[in-house]
Formats: C-alpha cells, structure tokens, sequence
C-alpha cells in the first residue's frame, strides 16, 4: 500500500466529485476482506444530497467534513438482509442477540478498513468519524435503518484539499506482547509515552486546556468518565432497540 | 493492494518461519491506522511457542491451523495500557464501561485488517478465527489479559502451502444503499442470492447436510439461536469480568 506510510486524516476535501464508478469499484474491492461465514454482515449508506448531510451533522456534533465532503459514507452491521434471505428459504433466522452484533460490527469494520486502505491507494482522503456509535439513534432515524442494522463506522470522502502533518504513534514494543501480556510499570510507561507528551503540538494542548498532564487532557476533557457512562447506557438502549440486546 | 482481487484464507502454512524483524515492522506500518484520539486502544500477543499454542487451540475449536501455523497473533481491545498511563500521570481514567469497550475494539479491529491487507501485499497467508469472542475468557486465562483487556481477533500466519479457489461474493448492489437503506423484497432477495445458491460447492453443502436451502445450513447447522444465545451470554459474562460492562 503506497500511502499507507504516509496516511494522514483529510478534514478539507476540493471542489470535484468523487463518481459513483469509482466508489463502486472499491466497494466491490473492499468486499474481497473475508467475513463470518462469507456472509458479508454489513452494509454501506451512502450520501450525497446536500439535505442528508445537514441531518447527519448534529449526530457527529456538527464537525464541518459531514457537510463539506463530497461523500459521506455510513457502514453497518447488517444481520437483516442475511435473515430476509433466511425467511425466504424456509430458515428461521436466530441472529436477534448480542453475540450476532459483534459478528456483525466485527465484518462492517474489516470491510470499512480495506475501504480506507484502498483509498488511501486511490488518492482519496478520508476522516473516519468515532462519532457514530455516540448518538446512533439519530443517525438510525435518518437512514431509516430496520431492525437488526447498526451504524458503526462512518466516513467522509473527498479529494484531499490539504496536506497535515503526519500524527505520531507509540514504538511497536508498546503494543505487542510476547507470548503472555506483561502489564506496564511506572519505567516502561516513561519509556513509552515520553516521546509523544514532549511533542511541540502536545505541550501546546495540555497548556491551553490548563491541565497538569496530556493524559488528563483525555480523562477531564476529551473522554470523560461522565460522557462515557452516559454514551454506554445509550448505546446498549439502541443496541436492544434494533433488536441485538 | 496488489494481492486484495486475489486475496483468499490460506489455512496450510509451508515450513518456514515469519521472522519476528517482518511482523515488527507490519505492526509498525499497521500502526499507521487511525485510532480513538490516537489513543491506539489495542495489543496484539505473538504467539510462537508450540505449547502456548497447544493451549490455545481448544479456544478455537481445535482448528488445525492454530497448532500448524508458525504464528498466531491475538489482537485485543486494550484500555489498560491507556489507563496505566493515565494513573502515572495524575489523570483518573473512566473506561470502565461498554462504550469504552466498543471504542477499543474497533481500533483493535481497524488494526487487525490493515495488518491483513500488508499481509496480503506481502505474500503472507493468514486465516481469520471469529472463534475468538466465543470462549474469550479461556483466551484471556492463557495469554493472562488483564482487566480492560478483551481478545477480539485472532490471526493464524505463515507463507502459503495451498491456493484454494476464490470464494463468491455478493454483487455490490446488494449491501450498497443511497441516501437512506431500501428493505430487501423476495425479489430482490432472489436476485442477490440466487448466483450464491446456485454454485457447486453450495449445493453440494446443502446436499450433505440433508437441508432444503443453503439458508438453513446457515441457521440450523453453522449459527445457530442456541449457540448465539449460550455465546451472548458468555460474551457479555466475560466483559463484564474484564471491566467494560
């Protein structure tokens, strides 16, 4: 993958489409990622009218891609279509439960993935929206999605208009673990994190936000405990709404 | 990505190893993914050792390509290590809770399959186990996951031994939707599934399973609303165990 080295999230997209071949093609490449059963749990919503993207904003707390990009793509785990397929057959369908939604969500995000791989390839630029599992039910109402269909993923697609620099990440001895997991101590996150608190750009985040640490950036401010439970309890209320709970 | 049109489950592995040097720098280029914050919410355990994957292999249903293969990599949901920097840091994590969970596993999840394309660009073969949230806390036991750590995907790896034939995939218009999602009709179920059912390899699935359509092989024999139900249960048990719910 080319770019893979290089990929940077693109918020600013030009003024050109990005045609409905194009997007098919890659949707049919992505669709190659192996799935549960080769059932393929997922589907894709894609928008394009000027009014859509206005519904969606609030439900991505309003960030501009949504409405500035020429494409919007919402991914979902997709367990009705496998289960009219089953009505239809003669088969009783018993994919209504929690386990069904992480095979669903699991194929939805596999496939999401290979997408932003193969744009990245392509030339096209993407922000990936984590937003979408925070007020889902807004999101449902909009697309109109039935029972047993959950947004998990969403992404806004452009021809990129800008060229951020690129984000840094942990060394490779922070994530892998050799054989069992061998949990942190006080030396080995120094050695981990230093790098990334002694950024110009994060020294710069944790002043502005008055806070003591980078790290208390993220759990007063950027993911708080009190979002976080208030978001669980209304992500397990649309998960057994749409019937996987 | 030159090998995606390609690209299939390679389950037989040539004897020859995966040098720890090539998975380190996959891990580094797959590393390139977005995450949550750039929080990168994710572990992966190599696993090398014969007996550690003798260990594992009951987790898996005793697939044989979990003892066979010369690598076996379980990526995992991790909000421990971000949590275990948090507390170094004067900082009071909240991600005990479901939404967190989600969160983690879907960077886990993004990671897993940029780490799957580069594979495929490489020349690796690997095999994808769903198997591993159905007895996730045997999987947790073994490789001695912490709280806030849950294995969400597995990957068996090695340089292939076999080029089995592609599998089908469904036509791009049956999982793509404009603008809101359109409900599935016995038509268009037909004319999605009909290719599908109509193959070789699935009637003579359907055939040796002494069932009327390749739907019921699905609901009666390979997924069925007992086994859901029994593994919701355990799903949920055990990340209520791990501290996400």
């Amino acid at each position: 993958m080319k770019n893979l080295l290089t990929r940077r999230t693109i918020r600013q997209y030009a003024d050109r489409d990005v045609s409905e071949a194009l997007l098919n093609r890659l949707f049919a490449e992505a669709s190659r990622t192996q799935t549960m059963g080769n059932l393929q749990l997922y589907s894709v919503i894609v928008t394009r009218s000027a009014d859509m993207k206005q519904r969606l904003a609030p439900a991505h707390f309003n960030q501009p891609m949504v409405t500035q990009a020429p494409v919007v793509l919402t991914v979902c785990a997709d367990f009705n279509r496998t289960s009219q397929w089953a009505r239809h057959r003669q088969a009783e369908p018993g994919y209504d439960n929690f386990l069904s939604f992480i095979n669903a969500a699991t194929d939805a995000l596999l496939f999401a993935q290979t997408l932003c791989c193969l744009m990245d390839e392509e030339g096209l630029g993407y922000c990936y929206l984590g937003t979408t599992v925070y007020q889902p039910q807004q999101i449902i109402d909009i697309l109109q999605l039935p029972r047993l269909v959950m947004p998990v993923a969403t992404l806004t697609v452009g021809w990129p208009a800008e060229e951020p620099p690129l984000s840094d990440r942990l060394p490779v001895g922070s994530f892998v673990h050799s054989e069992t997991y061998r949990d942190y101590t006080a030396d080995t996150i120094d050695a981990f994190y230093t790098a990334k608190e002694q950024l110009e750009e994060n020294r710069h985040f944790v002043e502005i936000n008055h806070k003591a640490s980078l790290a208390q950036v993220f759990t007063d401010i950027r993911y708080t405990r009190r979002d976080n439970e208030a978001m669980s309890a209304t992500l397990l209320d649309t998960l057994k709404r749409q019937g996987f709970l």
